[in-house]
């Protein structure tokens, strides 16, 4: 990204006119930054291959909303709060109870987080504080809130949160009733650590546009899942994992399969970034992970039909996949259902998402652009009994 | 607005900085349109002081929605369908029964109308007439979350939706358990059509930004509600309505209370736009309004201290009163609670809400600014144990 070039609009220019705000360069954050042509990420200065590598989620959770890595006992004060606000109160409880079993989950999650606003005294203090509390909060809340879901809709009592240990070991166990391998978890807590943030995405920004209104972090996280919500956004690992099991149920030749969609002009899923323009570095992590997974678990075919499909979309089309791409089977590897996959991104992303919303009240600005009016003008109002 | 002087971004450009936004046009929309110099507000053409004066709010809805006004039996059709939609499935509404009385009313209604997509059978159908009838359904039901909660917090039971009349009829209705007379129906319709729609404020582009992932329609309006709950956008006519109040108890002189209040800096709410430079003409029209009521009234202090003020941070400041400024008054002469005045902004900008979202998804493209990385750069990864 190309900062040193970028022209700043002041009151005495003309208005500029950029469709989807492309090119726009609406806030500085100091959260994460995307190198799309060389195919980097970094969180608050470090890249993160060594995040992935090296850092717990409950780490990057720190780093991001503190700007440095904790230490030993910061760590543990971050744990022991995100522990501690694990529990759901019985209302929210009873939403879940009483949403159908067909019910979105996404819409589920955006449901419950607006409702835990109704039982938070803190929900509309807006001190920094109250907010970092609100945002320990909330993290820790959304896993019990889609493994309980997940659980109810299965026919099955949702399991009360441990105690102790980290999300990843917590919420498989919540979703699962038995406490994960030390594999799993690792590979889910990974997982956590590649979703966190991802500069300003339609979910963040939407966040942030929620929050510059100064209106409070429920609101704002709430708003941010109903984006992340859409096909466009966080829906898309969903619909990769469809496509990899109808592949699987069709005894499909993945080239072929894949070949015949591009030829109908069809879009695959989990390709292309409006940012990354090469690899993003998130799916070549994600890449690695899921063949030491498959190998592991001796079950190689949702990595080789991944693989046969990103080298035939590569091949004919030149484009890499995202992190949608490699994460669907990632997760699918791990036992989750296909449609909690946004949801978990979602939990992960809650990070980025109140990181964004710390800084945007640190130094506050109302997000308002315009629209360029095409419509009519100047008609004659013509009363109701005339027309 | 100078429309022909905008320059349009191409990728060759380098990127624009804008803080907030400002300045830039993410979109067209053939909506409404403000000419800040003239202090004009259009829909689809029309003058805002025609259709106030002959316009019903059905009538407006029905305009934003398809473009042109009704005819007699299109007006029929829709008012048919808004008033066959307004019960609340028993969910939602036991949802309103377990929120706590003192909980803020913008959180309840962004629950209540996120909870609604759980039970519409077509939450995520994403044609056009599947989201019309939802537009439909939610701004139906919206009036009846607001009403019901009301009820329920002061320890009364909720009034079930007539099944004819006006919307501003049945809310009223609703909300006290006895018909309005005609005087108040007027003036609350007249509310509704000021607040219909007003160009991309924040909270209709919040939706937009949601609309814009092709999310569906109850992520985008539960979104614009937690925008619209924000202190900078639609918090404030609550605001205003507190000093009026204040000024009241304590019996201070307004000309006074307010200098004070400036001579110390602080804010007085209900002032300024960053659109309008001269008076909003929602304003003026509403203006009008509550000196009519208070003169019927026989009760002329809450004009008298508006005028007062208004003269005064006019004089001091040289600032116009916006649309917040009257309404606030409008409303409390009308009977309503201060803290239901932004749900009630709700309630009327779901029209424009909506019909926003119907002109994204027609012709969709992401919206997705950037942020500059003003964060640190290449720092070296230090494990745990050695922090």
């Amino acid at each position: 990204m190309a900062d040193q070039n970028v022209k700043e609009l002041t009151t005495d220019d003309a208005p500029v006119k950029a469709r989807g705000l492309e090119g726009v360069i609406a806030l500085e954050s100091a959260l994460s930054s995307i190198d799309g042509q060389k195919g980097e990420l970094i969180y608050r200065g470090y890249d993160i291959h060594a995040l992935a590598e090296g850092a717990s989620f409950e780490e990057v959770v720190y780093l991001l909303w503190n700007g440095e890595l904790p230490t030993e006992d910061e760590l543990e004060t971050l744990r022991s709060e995100l522990q501690s606000e694990r529990a759901l109160p019985a209302p929210v409880m009873n939403i879940l109870r009483h949403a159908p079993d067909d019910a979105h989950p996404m819409a589920v999650l955006r449901t419950a987080v607006s409702s835990l606003a109704l039982y938070d005294e803190e929900a509309d203090a807006m001190n920094d504080e109250a907010n970092r509390r609100k945002a320990a909060r909330v993290l820790a809340q959304i896993p019990t809130v889609i493994a309980a879901f997940d659980r109810l809709r299965k026919g099955l009592d949702p399991i009360s949160p441990l105690d102790d240990g980290s999300m990843a070991h917590n919420f498989l166990y919540m979703l699962n009733g038995e406490e994960p391998g030390e594999a799993a978890e690792r590979v889910f807590d990974v997982c956590l650590v590649l979703h966190a943030d991802h500069g300003l995405n339609a979910s963040t920004f939407t966040g942030r546009v929620i929050g510059s209104t100064l209106s409070d972090l429920y609101s704002a996280v709430s708003g941010a899942i109903g984006a992340l919500k859409g096909p466009l956004h966080g829906g898309a690992n969903r619909e990769v994992m469809r496509m990899l099991l109808e592949i699987d149920e069709q005894g499909a030749d993945p080239v072929e399969y894949v070949t015949e969609k591009l030829e109908a002009g069809e879009r695959v899923m989990g390709f292309g970034h409006r940012v990354y323009r090469t690899m993003d570095p998130r799916a070549a992590i994600l890449r690695d992970m899921v063949k030491e997974l498959s190998e592991e678990e001796g079950e190689m075919k949702w990595y080789e039909y991944s693989m046969a499909i990103l080298e035939t979309v590569r091949d004919e089309k030149g484009i890499a996949p995202n992190v949608d791409f490699f994460s669907a089977s990632t997760y699918y590897q791990l036992g989750l259902d296909p449609d909690l996959f946004t949801p978990i991104f979602a939990l992960s992303r809650t990070a980025g998402w109140t990181a964004h919303l710390l800084e945007q009240w640190a130094d506050n600005r109302l997000i308002r652009p315009r629209a360029e009016y095409v419509g009519e003008r100047d008609r004659t109002f013509v009363p109701l009994g005339q027309r």
